[in-house]
């Protein structure tokens, strides 16, 4: 089947969001990503939440598409195994995804002894090497404080830094793969996920505002900042998010809503003018107490079916159960989606890539591997061991084959 | 100077945050991106913050070292101008990042007329091509429902979809490209952000969670899911995140407050295994308890020298205006930041990539452009156009000039 990355090949020593999720982008786009772990499985194995099982759903969902090795990472008969793996031949291979740190084997140096065309992708926590996670690196983004209407910091739940990396790894992978084919040369590319939330605050203007304005942007609940939006209670104790970023937008809502003449009153009553962005904002209390009323009156059905073809911008709040069992976007209706058998879990709905490019199929979404499941074919295809050698490292327990899911 | 994606061509035709995010990752790893604006600007060129000067430190910051060129989009002349742009010869260009919609002049099959090997990259709201933005996306994901502490729904302010949504567009463009410079072919490539936002609720899990074990993730305030971390307010009217994942972390939290001893009374206290993680999580009531009283008692600065260098993982909450007065990560101490002269905003610290590839120099931050700034260069380079011909369409109203950013 045609898929985008189809040859490329890609070595992934991995735990938690960022790498793993770095790995399985590349995965879903066609590329051949062999994840290695220790014998046991990887710090991330049993990670919370757990189907019935005991399988972890959290390392299944983040490891969909990849095949899977076991090998004794703390034994040198191991970590040889491990080099020559990453280092294998191929002008598509040779390239590792990695969050652990760069000492001994593991280092660019020392893999670039097997290859000195060897791309090395590392995450890091700081940029100077230094540990940090997705939560602490996240609390000091300003974006805490800045969320919910108290001065308590409040956490969004989303890890957005570790997804970010994640996806700025499979970018800065491909431009290093891309600068090989052209000079032939191997580099190592460093990301730091603090450095990920960095970049973020200051590409969306935070840094500039503090330097330039002196403003800290001050918590404002469920408000848009600089536009209109805001969230709404229905008669049904639902929600809905209502916003206005374009003039036609802001038009649409007073349509749909019945509510075009109310509205225009609050452009003299505040002395602003509503067909500006800016207005909006600054008139958005009153603007925001009629629409309230009129959400409060009705059921979500109803404001479905006033909003349904008006052009108003708006969407339903969904908790997971919701946007599972009511967003048809979230099951098969939508091609980006299929059912996986997934080992421990059973079949599940999984989301494939969603990339979607013309001129080939797009690739199902596949189920994560057993841990070690594709130990001896890799070895066998990757090294050319025979069956006797595979067999010898097995019973030196330098390596494992697939484990059960059950603990 | 050499950076790794020198060569690579792309022209932008965006407004808001993921498409010109997609764009600027590219021009920070070294590719030229042009930006072809509307006359006057796009729909996102004057939001908020605004400088005092009225240019949008919004527009600035996501446009950062790209070419911009202003055409009247809006005319035949012009959109055969633009289209000639788009698909400009060369073996590394032919390659159109853009969030409009797919008609007329800017659809696929047409821009393909001018070079049948273009690259199409297309963001849209949904998958069915209706429209979406980030928080009416949002708010269908499960997060705001399970953010914060009480049944009301907090969004988070980042706009995390849309900067998922920038960076898979980033990763996409790359794998196009490979695959064009491999089979000659264009493509056009489709990516909607209600999907990004599906794809990353399924990869963390939280389908599998709702399918497998009807779970729906109930709202843990700034408590950690499965693990144990959360927020912590000092003396001085600060607050921290403190986290244990490993058994390492763990431990190093009661040596570095000295309750190792007091910590160990909790397993027996509600029978868990405080050396899991699970175990942990359960009893995380009365650590919290616990490590409330020790920090309330102790200043930021006393909490830091408690724990530095003593392996807790840790971070203090900052504000945006903290996180730029005190945080030495967001500095130009680190590579990653430049200051940069920012036409109508001054000198402003601004971050390159934080992707950094070893063999070459590091992009240095590069202001954004003036509107318009490049337009008589552009089309004299890339269009060949004689200084008469471009007067012409100056004078006939085509194409504009650099506008000075005060309003």
């Amino acid at each position: 089947m045609s898929t985008i990355l189809n040859g490329l090949r890609v070595v992934e020593v991995s735990a938690f969001i960022a790498a793993p999720l770095g790995g399985m982008t590349l995965a879903q786009l066609g590329a051949e990503v062999i994840r290695i772990d220790p014998m046991g499985g990887n710090i991330d194995y049993r990670r919370w939440p757990l189907a019935p099982s005991g399988a972890s759903l959290y390392w299944a969902s983040l490891n969909k598409g990849k095949r899977s090795v076991a090998i004794a990472l703390d034994k040198p008969e191991g970590q040889e195994l491990a080099g020559a793996l990453i280092a294998q031949a191929g002008e598509d291979a040779g390239i590792l995804l990695t969050n652990l740190p760069a000492s001994g084997w593991m280092s660019h140096e020392a893999l670039s002894q097997r290859r000195d065309d060897l791309i090395t992708l590392r995450l890091t926590g700081n940029h100077d090497g230094s540990g940090a996670v997705d939560y602490t690196v996240n609390c000091a983004s300003g974006f805490p404080l800045a969320t919910g209407v108290g001065p308590e910091p409040v956490n969004h739940v989303l890890p957005a830094w570790d997804i970010a990396a994640g996806l700025y790894l499979a970018t800065g992978l491909l431009a290093a793969e891309r600068a090989r084919r052209l000079d032939g040369k191997g580099r190592q590319v460093s990301l730091a996920l603090s450095d990920v939330m960095l970049a973020s605050v200051g590409n969306l203007g935070y840094i500039a505002d503090v330097q330039v304005n002196g403003a800290v942007r001050p918590p404002l609940g469920n408000d848009l900042y600089g536009a209109l939006g805001r969230d709404f209670a229905t008669a049904d104790g639902r929600h809905v998010m209502i916003v206005a970023i374009s003039n036609r937008q802001w038009r649409a809502i007073g349509r749909a809503t019945g509510l075009t003449e109310k509205l225009a009153m609050i452009g003299p009553l505040m002395d602003v003018d509503l067909d500006t962005e800016g207005g909006r904002f600054t008139a958005r209390a009153a603007i925001f107490a009629v629409l309230e009323r009129w959400c409060a009156a009705r059921s979500l059905a109803e404001i479905e079916a006033a909003f349904d073809g008006s052009g108003v911008l708006w969407g339903p709040y969904r908790d997971f159960g919701q946007l599972v069992r009511e967003d048809e976007r979230c099951s098969v209706a939508n091609p980006m989606f299929g059912t996986i058998d997934q080992p421990g879990a059973g079949p599940v709905l999984a989301p494939g890539s969603p990339l979607a490019f013309s001129g080939g199929a797009r690739r199902p979404p596949l189920p994560a591997p057993l841990l070690g499941q594709d130990t001896e074919a890799v070895l066998a295809d990757k090294l050319g061991l025979s069956t006797a050698a595979i067999g010898k490292l097995f019973q030196a327990g330098i390596v494992a084959g697939p484990q059960s899911v059950a603990f």
